[in-house]
């Protein structure tokens, strides 16, 4: 089975488009890698480019992709809503197949070293590849945003980066880790009433006491109430169980599911993690789906 | 999306490697073709080849093997337990993507005349290609093996074949055709009754009043009451809905769903099925799952 990573690099840019265009070319040029999307927003300022490949190519790419986005964005300029350190801001590494959390860490430290060493830009690596507690969150690292890091990285020892100089250039900081795949998913109740989509949401979200890996909201959307969710690792927390949480809450307030959506791209082990527990299909590995072998398992077929 | 069709040919002969060697290395000998499974059986005395590909890719594979087992396969030597008409005995194929039952229909008629003039051999056609309503099924088309296809072919006009000459050669007749993907799917009860097994098998299979596209059976194995289910088209009876049923007649009893096995491969869009109908998902398409967009779409992400 080929191995697969998937990165998705934030970058500061998001309203000049030939400079996504140059960013996004830099990493296609890459052989071996595929950009999956991309995802740009003007009032952010901000664009996400998700690809996938294997490791040592996918590493490649997001080092060129860094390289030119430090060409050509010049944090000094930069103004939007989303908090960031850098042109490059969040470059994280996750494990699609054949992959561990170790390799993507692993694969954040050798990406790390390079872009402190070859372009002169401090890293912090984040998330499973954090160095240090305080480092695990976004949030935390990205405290003070560009402005507040270019003075304090001089002064205080306490943000001194995993790689690169003590110092930040036009080019800021860059925020190098290792995550799981994230699934952005949203669940409709039947009902207008908001504040039942906000009881349910602190039920099943880990900050308020619910389920360790989801991150939820009650919102009304469209004029119904809904849970937008965000689960941070499907394999600990499952999709299905987010669900049927979901749905005991909001019966007892007197309410049912009337549809669910996903936002973006899902791994298909969520899915078939979802089918096999709803089915009591045990045995329900990917090498039982027939597109499986038809695609991307060269290694395994030749064998037969 | 590149269109796939899979073509599942079953050849009469289980017991002689070489000879089953000889039919798969002129299938694999196809470029375009590959081969997903091969399964021999030395009682019934015969083989299943799986394999899969883009349209003329599995036909032409399809015509090879077929040519291969009429020329190694001498019908009057053969034995088995399982009925058979010829020494290629059944060769279906299956819509797995972009490509329609129709299309397959087409293949089929193409391999049949191939088949009828240029090997000499007698093709009947069946199930969804089939051109009279009493050759739908393959039982009937089957019938009296071919022992006694070998005189009534000549001397009864209802047995002349859709393709090829009115006399059976030492490779006997061909059965050629198009059908959906076949799911065999198994649930084992917390019960050892198997009587339980064989009432439920009947509330939920066709022949007895149940749901379309299902073939049931009520068994003992490992000491547990099994429904043995073969779903002849999961797209209109879907898993969900079958599984569902089987729930909620076992519950009438008084004993539930102990697990579930599959036997073989499924597609991919039967577990998006099920996924999507349980988290009521409606807007669960492949194009949401990230493996899809990494393998097999060349054409769709070419243009992003």
């Amino acid at each position: 089975m080929q191995p697969i990573v998937e990165c998705v690099p934030n970058f500061s840019e998001g309203r000049r488009p030939e400079v996504i265009q140059a960013i996004r070319d830099a990493i296609a040029a890459v052989p071996g890698v595929r950009i999956l999307d991309i995802h740009s927003d003007v009032d952010h300022n901000r664009s996400v480019i998700t690809f996938a490949g294997a490791p040592e190519p996918v590493l490649e790419a997001a080092f060129q992709g860094i390289a030119t986005a430090a060409r050509l964005i010049d944090m000094e300029q930069h103004r939007g809503e989303h908090p960031r350190l850098g042109a490059a801001d969040v470059v994280p590494f996750i494990p699609i197949r054949g992959v561990t959390m170790d390799d993507c860490v692993a694969l954040a430290r050798r990406l790390g070293q390079r872009v402190g060493e070859e372009l002169g830009i401090p890293v912090y690596l984040y998330e499973a590849a954090a160095t240090r507690p305080d480092r695990v969150n976004l949030a935390d690292v990205r405290r003070g945003e560009y402005e507040r890091l270019k003075e304090e990285i001089v002064t205080n020892p306490d943000r001194a980066p995993d790689f690169g100089p003590c110092r930040v250039g036009s080019a800021g900081a860059c925020i190098i880790g290792a995550r799981q795949p994230l699934i952005a998913f949203n669940i409709y109740l039947n009902t207008d009433d908001v504040s039942i989509a906000k009881a349910i949401a602190r039920a099943v979200r880990h900050s308020s006491g619910g389920l360790r890996y989801v991150k939820a909201l009650g919102v009304k959307v469209g004029g119904l109430a809904q849970v937008t969710m965000n689960l941070t690792d499907f394999r600990h927390t499952p999709l299905h169980r987010v669900v049927e949480m979901v749905r005991r809450e909001a019966m007892r307030y007197g309410v049912t599911i009337r549809r669910s959506e996903l936002v973006g791209l899902i791994p298909q082990q969520a899915i078939l993690d979802a089918a096999a527990w709803y089915l009591q299909l045990d045995d329900l590995t990917p090498d039982r789906i027939l597109e499986n072998r038809l695609f991307g398992e060269e290694s395994e077929m030749d064998t037969e």
